[in-house]
């Protein structure tokens, strides 16, 4: 256990109850036994009243008919029974529940989320959901997507918290190709019980988790938000994306999970204010997130582009002005080193083009060359990994820049062979991206988060202190240019 | 041949001479011959002056010593070698060259460029390069980028002129993967002789070609190329990725290909001017591409969504806010009929949430009733393939929606068991994407398109006359107010 908070139950508990599990192939109880079993190593129980035995388990009609103690329950059965059986489980005395069912405050049928609310106050159990796919860690996995159909990312340092089942769960998928790893997802539907605040403020402590990812359609109380996200994101980064900004998009928020969504401009507001970097497109979202955990944050945003394809470094180029990213000069000793290190004819400028038969040793060395550069923060490399010379040395390279300390993405754009490298690569820790703009951006989120953690830089506030010497000092000298001139007139 | 134009003889000559040729794996003039072999039909001539025979082709010390005839050369040597091979190449009255080599214009070399200009001059040889790739078609593949580290994409009908090699062939690498395909692919690196304006002009009359794909640094001539293109956008659609459009970027355009790339806005007025659709991201490119080159264009940007997970509605919403594109309600037939498909708890709006219990079914009678639809021009299906009820049919499903005669896109967001069904539908003439945002662009695309091929739609039309004659009602009205009053006054 990370953390003290109560929802540890959920991701870390003794034993699991599945209520509607079923031996049917294609339904939604049998895929998730399935799941569980395969991630989870502590008891669990079926429970099915039409059966005595799923899959060489035990099963028993009613959760209350388990001889053992049970910790989780989770129920996936028709909102009309779902009284019925967390009734059961609350005299089982399960400490956590998991109400994957749908059909409650989403479809309009406040009452019957009502319901389960009244029925769990007072008791010593907490409940997630309804409207769900519960959580998957590498311990526990609740959802009843089948794995040969998504694929479970690897263990990591993102955790995701997210009001949609369907965004979470295919972003999860996706995610999970590219290589990049998870440490808690966490869907939590309609919020009956267990809301995003307390998911954050839980996720926030855990120390398995070094960035935060949140899919969210409605926040429950905004200033309890904003307090408890200040909190977090000077500690670690929290990237959300706000879903039914648009009023369509709100209309459909409603008749989604039966909240209002509010005015987009009021989210944005918020999530500026308690430090959070807001994601504006899906793609954002675990882009900036893949950055955010493993790369310092950048504090002026002066970047470098290393690269074998010089078109590469003029469109990452053009994607710096946009975000309002600096390509400063390269230093007089950067310039000589890269000199030792390119073809004769090219320019060691910024972008560097290292030509299109570069080899993994020049981008090793150019590398070295601008990662030593003061002037550089952060540094976007983009190796054509399809070109005869470069070989998969590349990706091990780009692994060891990682000591000079400075903020590394990288651009691997192509197929297979491509994808290859940059799982390998995702894998060592460095955020890959297949398009320049994407990197970019993502370089954009760690100067974004800079702001909100570093203090200015020291050169900037050096320059301040410079220019405003200059000014006072024109300023003194138009005074005293100014003061023969009344002279003459007296 | 497609068209009568002189470029034919890059795409299909009879017969090819490469000039560098190499049989040491691992270098460019091997994988070239390699690319070559494997695509095209015709006598190949090594030219190698160290080699008689290179992988079984009997190899020549010079051009001029190959017994036969020789349509087209490929020339892959050393920058200052090549005036010496391509004095060969016109003794041996080639009818075409591309000269792979760099170290000309975009290094400074000026002068070498000037040479193989004057060379050709007056000459019936055309010459495309230096430092490019070559070309790309099922027929004809000069890319020196091995076939096992850059997978070369299916027949298909979008054509891409590119003036990066680098850029362009990752382009095809990465929709290759996706399974897009390509008619001709030419990348014209510094355009000594050909250049970006007649390959633009040959491909809008090439019958094949449904749609253009371009990456441009530098224009060569703006008037001329607003004209050319100016008559190819009312038939077939142009897309445009300007590169260097930032001050750094531009900087970098003049060490890449030793031009001027200019200021971004006359790109951008230039490019509305002609009726392209400007890409603004490298993404963007081949996201337009393909819907534009599959799909009838808008003439509303009138839309619906169809999801079986919510949250994607609501993001997909958000994002056609953003792009201008509308989301009307649904027409009380619609409505009715999609009320027999979904759940009794679900609600039938645009977007459309069939619920996460959505099988291909219930996807079929959903886009039934929606294509149906007089309001609708244009459908997003967003189908959630990971859900244990959605099974492959969903493929063949949207399929056959094209009977409909609306424009569809699709969304399908996930690994590697979404991307299989994904490239079937592409295969099938859909266009997919991984982003609810990304399919949205898609489809403002196909908006822009119709504002520039599609006289305004009827509906519109008849909008208009009905405001106008209200507008003119009321002031008839107003004055008829009005008379009394000044009769009063008299």
């Amino acid at each position: 256990m990370t953390t003290s908070s109560n929802l540890d139950v959920f991701l870390t508990p003794l034993s699991i109850a599945l209520i509607g599990a079923s031996r049917t192939p294609g339904k939604v109880g049998y895929s998730m036994l399935e799941n569980i079993r395969k991630s989870f190593t502590g008891p669990i129980y079926p429970i099915n009243p039409e059966a005595t035995e799923i899959g060489g388990l035990n099963a028993f009609p009613s959760i209350t008919d388990v001889p053992e103690p049970v910790d989780l329950a989770i129920i996936a059965v028709k909102a009309e029974i779902v009284p019925i059986v967390l009734d059961e489980c609350i005299k089982k005395k399960v400490r956590a529940v998991i109400v994957i069912s749908a059909g409650f405050s989403e479809i309009g049928n406040k009452k019957g989320e009502e319901e389960l609310q009244n029925m769990i106050k007072g008791k010593n159990v907490r409940l997630l959901g309804p409207n769900c796919l519960g959580v998957f860690t590498k311990n526990i996995d609740t959802l009843f997507l089948p794995r040969e159909k998504l694929k479970r990312p690897s263990d990591g340092s993102i955790s995701f918290l997210t009001q949609s089942g369907a965004v979470g769960a295919t972003i999860l998928d996706l995610i999970g190709f590219e290589g990049v790893g998870i440490s808690k997802f966490i869907s939590y539907g309609n919020a009956a019980d267990v809301n995003e605040l307390e998911i954050l403020s839980y996720l926030g402590k855990d120390m398995a988790t070094r960035a935060i990812a949140m899919y969210v359609e409605t926040i429950h109380d905004g200033p309890e938000f904003i307090k408890i996200a200040s909190k977090i994101t000077p500690i670690k980064p929290i990237v959300a994306l706000k879903a039914g900004k648009s009023e369509k998009g709100a209309e459909a928020v409603l008749s989604h999970t039966g909240h209002m969504a509010g005015p987009a401009q009021v989210y944005s507001a918020a999530f500026k204010q308690s430090g959070i970097i807001e994601a504006q497109t899906t793609q954002d979202l675990f882009d900036f997130a893949k950055a955010l955990s493993s790369q310092p944050p950048l504090r002026n945003g002066r970047i470098a582009v290393i690269t074998n394809g010089g078109g590469f470094g003029i469109l990452a180029a053009d994607a710096a002005s946009r975000a309002g990213l600096e390509l400063p000069e390269l230093s007089n000793e950067t310039v000589k080193a890269l000199k030792n290190v390119i073809p004769d004819y090219a320019v060691p400028k910024n972008p560097v083009d290292l030509t299109g038969d570069a080899n993994a040793e020049r981008y090793e060395s150019a590398l070295k060359a601008v990662a030593s550069d003061k002037n550089i923060e952060g540094i976007l490399v983009i190796p054509l990994v399809q070109t005869p010379e470069l070989d998969e040395k590349i990706v091990d390279v780009l692994r060891d820049a990682k000591i000079y300390g400075k903020s590394i993405v990288a651009c691997m754009m192509g197929g297979e062979y491509t994808m290859k490298h940059a799982r390998r690569l995702e894998a060592f820790g460095i955020p890959v991206y297949d398009m320049p703009e994407r990197a970019v951006k993502a370089l954009a989120a760690l100067r974004d988060y800079g702001r909100i953690v570093a203090p200015p830089a020291p050169e900037k506030v050096e320059e301040k202190i410079v220019k405003k010497a200059k000014k006072l000092l024109a300023k003194k000298a138009k005074k005293a240019a100014k003061k023969p001139v009344k002279k003459k007139k007296r």
